[in-house]
């Protein structure tokens, strides 16, 4: 980490009385204020910018004179938006995007509130401050999925002692937007306190109406990535609300809602682009905010535009643009030497002053923390003992209907309740000759209550798996074959988190996720990709028929898309805001297991 | 004052539960977010608005519909840069600008905080907030001459307090911006402490070139409305620098500025105008922002830019976007009604949800403060005796050259030294029969010291002035007759602040300014206009060649501006910084009224 230059060290910089300790010469700087391609030398101090300009400025024998000759200089890439715990976590995101050119990122504190509370949190984030580049927090006013108690763990008083950290920049998205279309008193009140303390509220106002709109705006919410459609995007830009324009590796919509610019004639100076945590092998091979930027680009956005959205335009909506989002005397050195304004990979990538990567490989070391810490001694409350009978996974035939309501995928993460006849056998729906069918089980992490439901479309020749990665973090089991989930199961239970699959009586895939269940504690992004594009590949041959599926695992636990979810009440339908089938007691396998 | 709506009330709005206070039909609103001029319907509740768009919302027998029908719906314009003491006060201001649609104005501190003090200024601010409009406040730091203690009245602690203050924004322009050129450790120490609790710098650097800007930017200051070229203007865009246009009664200078954007390319987001406290005439004749939007528009700046340099632009620059500066939900009620998009003249005005102006008279009533506590019972230290002595006023012939250093007028002000050979008599410079020259002597309102002068190109033909409407607001004498000059002095002495001329010995022009000295505590503004223009008139008509007689008084005991000006430590050369004849004291003058 660079020192932290004093104004003074930098006025004398900029008078040349004080060497500059890097000199970045002959590049053509792109100024984000203006709008304008200048030729001009750039020099820094320390952490900070001190001169941008023609003239040349005084070095000696410790200046790292960099020769810009034929390289675009650009401010470093914001994203706004970040979760950074889809199997891959902060260092090896960090580690990741710093040398495609994202010097700031602004993270999703969920499971880590969840996990580590509001002092474990307050912890990690103190850590986390040793990581180069800007690392931000937005913090979490709900999870994403109700369970009892949520509203104490979710306290105003913790949350708005987290809001006074420097670090936090304001309140994350409330997923489930009808409590704010609803007035929820709590969050309206922190939402409100947050903007009287200069902090943003991020919004998710997914499939929200013009109409419906109003009230979210109303409620103080400041941004929304939610839009879909070029004309859902100018929905929130009118409604004054920071736009912003998502490309995710689950919904990659950048193509369509890109025509908000390049069809229309709006400003653009709220607008904004994100990556909305995409998963590992989408990062891979699409890059992080710079594959925003070639994007929006190759779609037609002037280049200048597509650069601002990505740097002042987000630091301005951060109210951080007095510190980053653009070159200039005063303004933290944040900066990227981009070879051309086609792929806008940075070949060197300069952080807070000091280089931190060169032709797309770190070269400062990231901070080793010792996540060790962060583990609970026993992720499960229960023993894994349990977790081999069957009727855990099964689905009883309690109901007095004929039917049972069954989650139909029609999309990675939308579903649609199907009403289904099925066979029964000793008191549970008999699935063994139902192709295309299978069973699911959220089983909760304290052992006291078990959600069942039943898939369609899901992956049919699935046997058993088993997944902390949700948004519940609870132990999510799916498959044809009881035996195979629970076989799954029981190795997840043993890794304390992660993802498992099992073929007949075979573990053919294991990711060890003991980091709140989401994330590895490998510093090695790669090792993450690796982890991903083996599940996909592996569902997939057992006929997943998606794309993307870690945000499939995610958001089956959430309840806030449409339309049937598994919570911890029970088999829910979001769209009626009904449980349809309540979650049951774990008591009675516990008893069974002690019988 | 509207009272302050919660948020659930808002969305109840919104969506109809509850009725709305006011309810804006049929007009086209402005969309300064999106750009967009659009056909739609705003509702109010109490302070803030809570809905925009084509439908109806619930009203009841209270709501007040109001027929918008062929009207444009802009936001309220903001004044970023106000200076409520130009003969006028913030009360006189306020219903003066309201009727005109500036409903926000951030205004400068200078006069009351030298004359009232910190625990004063603070005083006087808890009462302003019973102002219809926005009223906001930058701190000074610094005064615009220096004066012996000035850094112990400007301290840290009570500036730091200060700027915890909600309505106070941040620092005020450091007009002697040398100072931060110098890398002055207590101004950048604020200003770098400032910056970090989210407030504003604002800047003054007129003449900074491209070059030593740098150095600006990198102390700290977050904008400039110095510029007086469009390429000025653009060097101050290019270093992150809010770049603030300037028409004002001194500097009338848009039509050149403006080019920055009608003859170049580069992104307005960050461009800002101001009027910069202009005297009472111009107001009256040019308008307030108002003025600003229309001729941004005469010279060719299409309409949307041109409002949103005044709305959404300087919300963001101040950091209160989330509140101010543009029509949506949850934001504060500040609307004007724009009978057309060619004179800007709103027909209502709505401040915080309520109707503050219609036909641009005011419709609420203004704040009666009480400005007797607010001025001081002995204004001057010394008695009116002393101002007999014609010595006070005349300039001693000590030096040991043959000529005398003269300031000589080349605009309203600026001035240049010019050195000539003058008569003496009884070791004085004799100027009885020296054409276009006369005496000026700044005679500290303490009763310490007096600094001497000679004036040429001033107004020839004046016989006695005397003027606290200076920056400092001592007692500036000017005139060729040093009896008027005494008669003059007496009568602001017995007024205990303001202008008074004398024509020969009788006192033709007498404007009592004791709210220190530079504003009337009068409520009307017309008086202000009145008086404004009587001044103007009447040295005009004695030879004064120049446009703004308020602003040379004002800047002739400045510090900031080239080349000679008289200060508290004497007859003072800006640009080598030197004191060229010191003051003296007026201990002597005391004496001799004793003997």
């Amino acid at each position: 980490m660079n020192a932290r230059a004093y104004r003074h060290e930098l006025v004398e910089v900029a008078q040349g009385i004080r060497p500059a300790d890097i000199f970045i010469k002959g590049g053509t700087v792109i100024n984000v204020y203006s709008g304008e391609f200048l030729q001009q030398n750039i020099a820094l101090y320390k952490d900070y910018i001190a001169y941008v300009g023609e003239n040349e400025v005084k070095i000696n024998e410790n200046t790292n004179v960099i020769d810009a000759n034929g390289m675009y200089v650009s401010p470093g890439f914001i994203e706004t938006h970040a979760h950074p715990w889809v199997i891959y976590n902060p260092i090896s995101i960090t580690a990741k995007v710093l040398p495609l050119g994202t010097t700031t990122t602004v993270n999703d504190n969920l499971f880590f509130y969840l996990h580590f509370g509001h002092s474990g949190f307050k912890k990690l984030l103190g850590e986390l401050k040793k990581l180069p580049g800007n690392f931000f927090w937005l913090i979490r006013l709900v999870s994403q999925a109700r369970y009892p108690g949520e509203r104490d763990w979710f306290n105003k008083e913790d949350i708005m002692d987290l809001l006074s950290i420097e670090e936090v920049l304001g309140t994350a998205e409330v997923t489930r937007w009808p409590l704010l279309y609803k007035g929820d008193p709590v969050l309206l009140d922190i939402i409100d306190a947050a903007k009287k303390m200069g902090k943003v509220a991020d919004g998710h106002n997914a499939g929200c109406s013009y109409e419906k709109l109003n009230s979210i705006a109303a409620s103080g919410i400041s941004a929304c990535h939610e839009a879909i459609t070029a004309e859902e995007a100018l929905d929130r830009l009118r409604l004054g609300l920071w736009t912003v324009l998502r490309n995710s590796s689950l919904r990659p919509d950048l193509s369509k809602i890109i025509k908000l610019i390049t069809d229309g004639q709006v400003s653009t100076g709220r607008i904004l682009m994100t990556t909305d945590g995409p998963h590992p092998s989408f990062i891979e091979k699409e890059g992080f905010v710079d594959g925003l930027v070639r994007q929006a680009v190759e779609h037609g956005v002037p280049v200048m535009e597509a650069i601002q959205m990505v740097t002042i335009n987000a630091a301005t909506y951060l109210k951080q643009d007095d510190f980053i989002g653009g070159l200039a005397p005063g303004k933290k050195a944040d900066i990227l030497l981009l070879p051309d304004l086609i792929e806008f990979r940075p070949n060197l990538v300069i952080s807070n002053g000091q280089i931190v990567a060169e032709n797309g490989e770190l070269t400062v070391q990231m901070p080793d923390l010792d996540w060790g810490r962060y583990l609970p001694e026993k992720p499960f409350s229960f023993s894994a003992g349990i977790l081999a009978n069957h009727d855990l996974y099964l689905y009883p035939n309690e109901s007095s209907s004929d039917s049972v309501p069954v989650i139909h995928f029609l999309s990675n993460v939308i579903t649609k309740r199907k009403d289904l006849v099925l066979p029964t056998k000793n008191g549970f729906i008999d699935l063994s000759n139902q192709e295309g069918l299978m069973y699911a089980a959220l089983i909760d992490r304290k052992g006291e209550w078990v959600t069942k439901g039943i898939l369609e479309k899901f992956a049919v020749d699935l046997d058993g798996m088993a997944s902390t990665f949700n948004t519940t973090t609870d132990l999510l089991t799916i498959g044809r074959n009881p035996e195979a989930m629970a076989k799954a199961a029981s190795r997840v239970h043993e890794m304390g988190g992660g993802i498992v699959i099992v073929d007949g009586n075979e573990i053919i895939l294991e990711i060890p996720l003991q980091l709140t269940g989401m994330m590895t504690s490998d510093p090695s992004f790669d090792r993450a990709v690796e982890f991903n594009d083996k599940l996909l590949t592996t569902v997939q041959s057992r006929g997943f028929p998606f794309h993307d599926i870690l945000y499939t695992l995610l958001f089956l636990t959430c309840d806030f898309l449409p339309g049937l979810r598994l919570n911890p009440f029970g088999l829910y339908d979001v769209k009626t805001d009904r449980i349809l089938f309540p979650s049951t007691s774990m008591t009675n396998f516990l008893k069974e297991m002690k019988a």
